[in-house]
């Protein structure tokens, strides 16, 4: 298996994009990273797209197609993968092992979603889609009565306080607003996320991460390439998915995800690193609880201390280990299927020194974790640069 | 790259299974092609599963992990891929290429659809999400209007009949006669397709792939494995995929698909075979007239030739080229995502000889040719025993 590496990035505006439709999305991410990238459209050799419902938010299948279409690519291979709120970690995991084992030499990898074209209340069980239809949606479980059992049994077991997950919140709006791309800029305060009106308590308004409009893309380069087109080509030294049980009731914890365990402990192997090796991590905060039970799960702190640290400001920028510069889901925005692929647009940049006000000293290992559903999926990524 | 091969294969039974939902299915074809490939269960390293649009269908994505899950095979990584009707081709692509770069050694494939939970006008309009919605289905147009508009098309420029277009649904209804999977194993008579009601003149009910529920899986396994479970591997000599623009009117030609052209080309390279090699090849018969476009375009036959090749019995079993022995989408279904997989099923059955009264002699080599949308991704595999 050869190296791979980032050699261009680019990211739409993340919001509520009412002007903008599926296809302009695409252009305004990918045709950004192609440039960026010093690649020639026609040197790229294949494509991989991640969304997770565009069938039910856009009336839209056929992601791979539409993509080579919209950016002129065709007749190149062009894959749409789909794990939920993961389809965009796939996607980059998939054009990784493409370059990798020697298929392909250049990739370009897209994330979408564009999500604001039904209402909140069709989104939601649009999201829901990725839980198990017959246990849980059905039922009426959509994602935020998941996590808040999640939040819940922490509270239960470890002590969890809402403020701590309020917490949360207030970190990444704070960093989200040294993003211009982030959906949200604005600073907000614990006392606001706990006066937010209850979604599924303990969960509030602003312990959730919002519906939001928005594409990632990225080019990606096997090491015989990589430094012709970049001085700084960011490195994927570990990449690594796992799979779990669609449905909550059959896990052996409500506090862990164990499909995250499974891959980190892969792709940190891979890179050779250990937890504490890593500097910048953007990991999966769908919700307030979902970042503390990663950055547990991920090894950056002992199980049941998550709270704990985000209330110490451990995971603050330029603290112990800085979590969701970017904004995280919550205050940059979550296209579901430009999550994953995000993640690696904000790493490469922190690896890069390009992050701007919210550049992470000496940022020179990082982690991304993305997330399916309640966790049915995880993909973790260790970049270097 | 190394070399892979089918070692075990699993079909559910094709229909309209309205006792049977999405898992069920999975597993009557998964548990099928486990069981018979002699794998455990616990060796399998990957899963790669093709379906278009179980969000639409059953309320349903994420269906990577969800295949993972109903089998019992969490925590392996498991990827779901869509490519409207092309799906299946390109799970099974994927898993090639996973195989073929040393990443695993072992993989199964699952292609999937539960298509009649909803009414027949909202799987049209599903199936429709494989188009541009903007320039076609919002319009109106879907799937059998494109179709249509093809038929007309090669009528016109090459005096291709009605009668030479029913007279593929006429064989493959034989074909799947002798397919006890087969959606439909009835015969049926050329007057009968004639007079059946239009659909989007020139296309007729008969000429029409049905609506279908069914699973298909294979297992494959690296050269290195491959013979430790079969004495009769079934060998990946060829795999590509290309795409085209999603909309019909953004084409060079009503015709012939590009896409199919190029990755048949691709194809036939890699495994180093000529169109006159290929003894029996599933081609891509969503409608009657599809299968007179693939089997010019896949070079079997000249251009404009294909309705009079039909029409000379060229393509029925044992003539000059098998087409479609297992009843082609025309009669064994058209469960969308399985599609792709089970045309690897069956090729695998005929070159190992156990494809029963339907089994073409001297099957050595044949060709898996599958089609998403209006052609906009095509899939083409080359297989040889």
């Amino acid at each position: 298996m050869r190296n791979v590496a980032v050699v261009g990035y680019g990211l739409s505006k993340f919001g509520e994009r009412w002007e903008a439709g599926l296809k302009e999305l695409v252009s305004e991410a990918a045709v950004a990273a192609i440039n960026a990238s010093g690649v020639e459209p026609k040197q790229i050799q294949c494509l991989f797209t991640g969304a997770m419902s565009s069938g039910r938010f856009a009336n839209q299948e056929h992601l791979g197609a539409l993509v080579a279409d919209q950016l002129g690519l065709t007749p190149i291979p062009s894959v749409r993968v789909e794990a939920a709120c993961a389809s965009g970690g796939v996607a980059v995991r998939q054009a990784y092992l493409a370059l990798a084992s020697g298929a392909y030499d250049l990739a370009l990898v897209v994330g979408v979603e564009k999500m604001t074209d039904i209402d909140v209340g069709h989104a939601t069980t649009t999201l829901g889609t990725a839980g198990d239809y017959e246990w849980e949606v059905f039922h009426g479980a959509t994602f935020p009565a998941l996590y808040a059992m999640m939040a819940r049994r922490h509270m239960h077991d470890f002590g969890t306080k809402e403020e701590q997950m309020a917490m949360v919140s207030v970190k990444n709006h704070s960093n989200g607003s040294k993003n211009k791309f982030a959906q949200f800029q604005n600073l907000i305060t614990v006392d606001a996320v706990l006066n937010s009106s209850v979604v599924a308590s303990p969960l509030k308004l602003l312990d959730c991460s919002p519906i939001t409009d928005g594409a990632a893309a990225i080019v990606m380069a096997s090491e015989n390439l990589a430094r012709k087109f970049t001085d700084a080509p960011v490195w994927i030294a570990g990449s690594a998915q796992a799979s779990d049980t669609l449905a909550l009731h059959d896990r052996e914890s409500l506090t862990s995800l164990k499909a995250t365990k499974v891959a980190a402990e892969y792709a940190y192997k891979q890179a050779n690193v250990r937890p504490n090796d890593i500097k910048v991590a953007e990991v999966h905060d769908c919700f307030s609880i979902a970042e503390i039970l990663a950055i547990e799960d991920l090894g950056f702190f002992n199980k049941g201390y998550g709270g704990k640290a985000v209330e110490e400001g451990e995971t603050q920028l330029n603290s112990k280990i800085s979590v969701n510069s970017s904004g995280g889901l919550k205050a940059c925005g979550h296209p579901v299927g430009a999550t994953g692929v995000k993640q690696i647009v904000e790493l490469t940049m922190q690896l890069r020194n390009e992050a701007g006000a919210r550049q992470v000293s000496n940022a020179d290992i990082g982690l991304a974790h993305n997330v399916g559903g309640s966790g049915a999926t995880a993909v973790v990524h260790v970049l270097r640069r």
